[in-house]
C-alpha cells in the first residue's frame, strides 16, 4: 500500500489522493466496493444496476411489505460536508425502504468534531467504525478517493469492511447523480441507442454533465450524437469531447440552442451562473439564451425529455414557468429525481452484498 | 385545477394559497387527505381519531411489539423550517412506534438548498419523490396549503401520493396541537360537555387558542362555557366569539382571572409576550395578573385540570414554581405533551390508511 | 424527594444535583437505572456489561440478523448540547443495532426551544414524554443528575420511567468513555491484573482519565502499578491518587515519560492544550515531551497496548506519523472507538431491561 507522505509531515490534499488510489472495477461484483467514480462501470455492471433499480421500484410501488428484510441490521451513515438536501434525503429514504438505519451527525458536520480540526482521515475512520456503508459529500476534489483509501486501512486493523458511497466532491464527480441520470433515459426512452442527447449550461463546470457523458459512452450506447450547448467560455472540456469522439460518438459543440433543439431526443438543463463571468455584461448578453421556458419547449420534439439536475433556479424562468413547465409530459425531472432514490437503493443493496434484493 | 400563477409571473405567497387550495374533508376516511386545517374534522372523525389514540397508548403502554409492524415499509419526512422541538421529536417518536421510518435534512433545512434559494413548492416536491408522509413546519401562513397544493400537482405526474401533515404555519395553523389538547381534555375530563374551558394569555395572537376553540365546536360539545382572560389589547378575535355564540355555546371575556378561575374546569394557559406591547409600562402593568403560581393555581377547583402547551417561561413563575406546580395533580401538561405522541400516532397510521393499527 | 429549591426561586445550577441526586448502584440489576456516573458499578456489573458487550460483537461480526428483535419498538433520544461525533454516532449504531429507534432534533439542539430559552428540565421531561431512554451530552457538571431528578419526577406523573444515560458532562464525568476504555484494556490484554497503565497528558482537567482510574480501582484489579505523566501544572488531582493509595494501588507521578514507558503495558496518550497555560513559554517548553511519535511508541514494550480517546490533534504529531503509528499492531485506538459501539449496545439492552441480549 502507497502512503500518504509528503516531505514535511503534512497532509497530502484530497485531491492527490486521485493518484494515490485506484478504486475497484466492478467488473461483475459490487459487494464490497467503493462507489467513487463512473470509471468504474461496464456496459454490463450498468444493466444489472438498472435491472435491480427497476425491480425495486415495481416492488416500493406495489407495497411490497418484504423489502425491509432485505437490509434489516444494516447500518448506513450519512457524512455531508455541505447541504445536499436531494442527494441526502434520497439516500437516507432508499437505506429505509431497504429495512436499513441510518445514522449521522446531530446537527450535521458543521456542528462536530470535525469543526474542532479533525481531519477527514480520522472522522471517516470513526464513523467507519460504526456503520457498514458511509456516503460522504464533501466539497474537496478527491475526497472521495481519501475516504476509501482511509476506510482500507482501517480494514487491516479491524474485523469490519465498511464501504464508502460518494455522495458528490466538489466539482470532481457525483457518480449516482450520474447514474441516475443514465437510468432515467432508458427508462423513458426504451434504452439510448440513436438518440440525440443535448446538454445545455455551463457545461465546462458541471460535473454532472461530465460524469453523465462518460456513462453513456461507457454504457456503450449505440450511434448517440451528444450536442453540446454553451456559452463560449463554458463549453464542454476537450478531454471529454475528444473521449466521446474516440468511441465514435457524433459531436456537435455549439452556443445556438435553437440548431439542435428540435432534433434532440434528450435536453438536460443546468444553470449558467453569472460568476462565471468576469465581465457582467457578458452574462447578461448571454443570459436569455440559457434559459428554458414553456415557449422553448414547444419547439422541441413532441416525444423529447427535459431533465434537470435540480435544484433550478433563474434558468428555467419564473414560477408560472416552472408551473407551466412542470405540467408538460416532456418534463420528465420529478421522475428523474424519484429515481434518484431507487438507483440508489439498488446501489446501496449491491455494494453492502444483500440478499433478497 | 387553478393555477397559481400572478400578472408579473412571480409566486404566489404561501399565504394566497389558503384560497387556491380547499383542504378535504375527512368525512368518515383518512386516508390519502392532506391535514392542514382543524376545520376538515367532524365529531366522528375526532371519535374515531381518539379512540385509535387512546388505543395505542395502551399498546404502547404494554410494550406491545406488534405495533411496529403497523408501519413497515413507509417513510415519513421532516421539513422544519424553524425549530419546535416537541412537534419535532414527538412526530418522530410517533412515526418510530409504528415501525416507520424517518427522514429529514441532515443539519435542518438552514443546512439545505433552501438556503441556496429554492422555493417551498420544488422542496416540497423532491422530498414527496422520497417519503410517504411529510411533516411540515414552516413560519410562513398558508406555507401548508401550498405543500399540499404542490403534492396533488406531482401526483399527476408521478405514481406516488405523499401526503402533508402540518406542524405548523406561523401564525396560522397548528392543527394536531389543537387535536392533542382537544384529546387531553376529554382524557383527563371523561369527555368536554357541561365544562367551563378558560383559555388565558395572548389570545389575539396565539393560534393554539383559536383552533383549540373552534375543534370544541366541531366536535359538538354540548353546554361549553368560554372563559378568555386576556389583556385588553390581546382579546380573542371576534370572529372567532362570533363563530362560537352561532354555535350557541355561553362565551366570557375579561381581563381579571379571579371572575372565572374558581368555577373553571380546564384552565388552558399561554404566555403573553412583552413585544406585543407598545409601551413598556402597558406590560408591566398586567405582567404579574398573567403569571401562574402555586398560590393562583390553589384557588381553582379540585378537580381542575391546567394545560399549558410548552414550552414555558415567566408565565409560569419561577423554577421554583415549576417545580411545586409540577406535583400538583391539576397539572397536566406532561400527560398533554405525551398525548401529542400518541394523537400523531393516530393520525399518521390514519392517513396513511395502515392496517393493524 | 428533596425539592431543588433555592431562596430567591431560581433554579438551581446543574452542579448543585450532584449533591441532591443519588444515582442508584447497579449492584446486579440495570433496568431502568440512569446511568450518570462510573461509581455506579462494582466488578460483578462490570463483568455482567463486558460479558454482554463480548457476545453482542460476536454477533454483530456474524451478521447475526436476530440482533435487531432485541429491541424492536424502543426509541432512545438523543439530546446533544455540545458536539460529539463519536459519542453520537456510536451510540445511534448502538441502539439501531440493536433494532431500536433513534430521535434527535432536527438541526441539532442549538436550532431548538433549548435556545428560545427553554430550561433543562423541561426539555429533558419533554423528551422523556417520547422516548424510552435518552442520551443525553452536556457542558455543564452535573446535567445528566439533574436529568435523572428531572426524570424521576416525571415518573410520578406518567405511566412511564425513561432512563438517562450521560454522554458527557463537561468537565465532569463521560461514563460510557470510561467503560469502553477498560473494557478494551481487558479485551487486548486478557484482563487488567499485574499491568502498568500509564496515563499522560493533562491529568488535572482530563475527565476521561479521571474516570478510567476510579474504575479500574471499583473493577478489583490485581497489582496494577498507575504511572502518571504530566507536566507539573496539571498533575492528576490529589484525591483520584489518594483514592488509588487507599485502594492498595502503587502510583507514579511524573513529568518524564521516558521514566514509565518502556515498562508500560498500557499507554493511555490523551492531549495538553497550551490555553491551560499562562505563560505561552511554559507550554513552550514542555510540548515536544507530550506528542507520540513513531519514535516515541519504538521505545515501547512490544506488546504494550497505545489509547486515545479521540479526535487527536498535534498531540500525535503530523499526519504522516499518525499513518506510521496507525499501522503499528500496539495502536488499538481504532479497536477502541468500534469498542464503544459495543459496549453502548450492551448498556442499552441492560438499562432497557431487553431480552434476548
Amino acid at each position: 500500500m502507497v502512503a500518504a507522505k509528503t516531505g514535511n509531515g503534512e497532509a497530502h490534499s484530497s485531491e492527490a489522493f486521485t493518484r494515490l488510489y485506484s478504486p475497484r472495477k466492478i467488473d461483475g461484483s459490487f459487494t464490497g466496493k467503493h462507489i467513487v467514480t463512473v470509471e468504474q462501470f461496464s456496459y454490463l455492471d450498468l444493466q444489472d444496476l438498472f435491472q435491480l433499480a427497476l425491480s425495486l421500484r415495481e416492488r416500493v410501488r406495489q407495497g411490497d411489505r418484504s423489502l425491509i428484510e432485505i437490509g434489516a441490521g444494516k447500518v448506513m451513515a450519512t457524512l455531508f460536508y455541505e447541504a445536499s438536501t436531494r442527494t441526502d434525503m434520497s439516500f437516507q429514504a432508499a437505506m429505509h425502504r431497504l429495512g436499513g438505519a441510518v445514522v449521522s451527525t446531530s446537527g450535521g458536520v458543521q456542528f462536530s468534531s470535525v469543526y474542532k480540526g479533525e481531519n477527514l482521515a480520522d472522522t471517516l475512520r470513526a464513523v467507519g467504525c460504526y456503520a457498514d456503508v458511509i456516503v460522504l459529500r464533501h466539497p474537496d476534489v478527491g475526497s472521495s478517493y481519501e475516504a476509501a483509501y482511509y476506510l482500507d486501512k482501517l480494514h487491516t486493523r479491524l474485523d469490519r469492511h465498511p464501504v464508502i458511497v460518494s455522495g458528490g466532491d466538489g466539482i470532481g464527480e457525483h457518480p449516482t447523480q450520474a447514474l441516475l441520470d443514465l437510468f432515467t433515459i432508458t427508462d423513458y426512452k426504451n434504452g439510448i441507442d440513436n438518440l440525440t442527447v443535448t446538454m445545455v449550461g455551463d457545461l465546462r463546470n458541471g460535473r454532472t454533465v461530465h460524469s453523465l457523458s462518460k456513462l453513456i459512452a461507457q454504457y456503450e450506447a449505440k450511434n448517440v450524437t451528444f450536442c453540446f450547448v454553451s456559452p463560449d467560455i463554458l463549453q464542454m472540456p476537450a478531454y471529454i469531447q475528444d473521449f466521446l469522439v474516440q468511441r465514435g460518438y457524433q459531436v456537435h459543440q455549439t452556443s445556438e440552442l435553437d440548431e439542435v433543439l428540435a432534433t434532440s431526443d434528450v435536453i438536460y438543463w443546468t444553470r449558467v451562473q453569472e460568476e462565471r463571468f468576469a465581465n457582467p455584461a457578458d452574462y447578461e448578453a448571454i443570459r436569455d439564451h440559457f434559459v428554458m421556458t414553456p415557449e422553448v419547449l414547444s419547439r422541441a420534439k413532441s416525444d423529447a425529455i427535459l431533465m434537470h439536475p435540480l435544484p433550478r433556479k433563474h434558468e428555467m424562468g419564473t414560477q408560472s414557468d416552472h408551473d407551466v413547465l412542470d405540467e408538460d409530459p416532456r418534463a420528465v425531472y420529478f421522475g428523474q429525481m424519484e429515481n434518484g432514490m431507487f438507483v440508489r437503493m439498488a446501489l446501496l443493496a449491491k455494494v453492502l452484498g444483500l440478499a433478497g434484493a
